[in-house]
């Protein structure tokens, strides 16, 4: 598929829901508990999604599309959410995340943004001149690749559980 | 975590939600494209949910708990959804996933199982001996292992889009 605009806002505006139908009103265990070590919990993956509603997609969108000389992205911090999430329940890293993504949304429609505009280039600290679509593109796919990895860090739980079962399960192989 | 009845009951009363919050309403082309060559859609993915709930868990739980001398699982047909959902809309399929998900939970909760039925077994014709709990442990693993696989089939619909980005997106590099 070639990047299209709509098609990319029908899988934006529908992770907020995704997400709280998987997670919502689910027992701790499911929600706080790791693929082990440093990995993320569902819980840690909501807070990482808000990290980047606010400083990753919509402000690289608008740098740009600034008038700078020199545009450059600012680094995105991987683990903002250990610390911004404290003391947060789940239900608040929800309504949060649900509630920045519709303003980023709405933002982003409002830009009306032309075919012209969506070539337009910036500078990825590690990854080199990247354009707005590929930037738009990489917010759809770390949606689905987050959603994919709660679905990986709950199936983990019941590695042992399914006992020869796991032979059959990609999920409980990576 | 061990196997937990109820919080496995969790995750397989949200999974119709889930995946009606991923699909519903989506442009076609995140439906039916695929990962090339016999990969699944999530279309197609939508339909091996439905064999499961007919020929799957339920089917194999009934022949755990039976008095049968010798019980032995039917195998399970992974392609049965390339015939069944001919003719279907996805949004059909939803439904259908939907009902026979509400009917299997009510009747799992009717059997009010104890400890010791869910250390029964019964013979898998490829993993060989398999209890309840290993069984009902996998219904749950299984509904994230597709929710992850379609969250994976469609994040590979923008793996070129994406551009430099693929480099840091773990689900575009399996």
């Amino acid at each position: 598929m070639q990047f299209d605009l709509n098609k990319s806002v029908e899988v934006l505006e529908r992770t907020p829901a995704v997400i709280e139908s998987m997670l919502s009103g689910l027992s701790e265990d499911w929600i706080h508990q790791n693929e082990g070590g440093d990995s993320w919990s569902p819980y840690d993956i909501v807070g990482h999604y808000i990290h980047g509603e606010k400083t990753d997609w919509i402000p690289r969108m608008d740098i740009i599309l600034s008038g700078d000389d020199k545009k450059v992205f600012e680094p995105f911090d991987r683990f903002a959410q250990f610390s911004n999430s404290k003391g947060k329940s789940l239900s608040d890293l929800l309504g949060e995340f649900r509630n920045l993504r519709q303003k980023n949304i709405t933002y982003l429609r409002s830009k009306n943004l032309t075919e012209e505009q969506l070539n337009w280039k910036a500078l990825h600290p590690e990854l080199g001149e990247a354009s707005l679509s590929q930037l738009l593109s990489s917010w759809v796919a770390h949606d689905l690749n987050h959603i994919a990895q709660i679905s990986r860090v709950m199936a983990f739980q019941y590695k042992a559980a399914v006992g020869p079962w796991q032979a059959f399960m990609g999920i409980l192989n990576n």
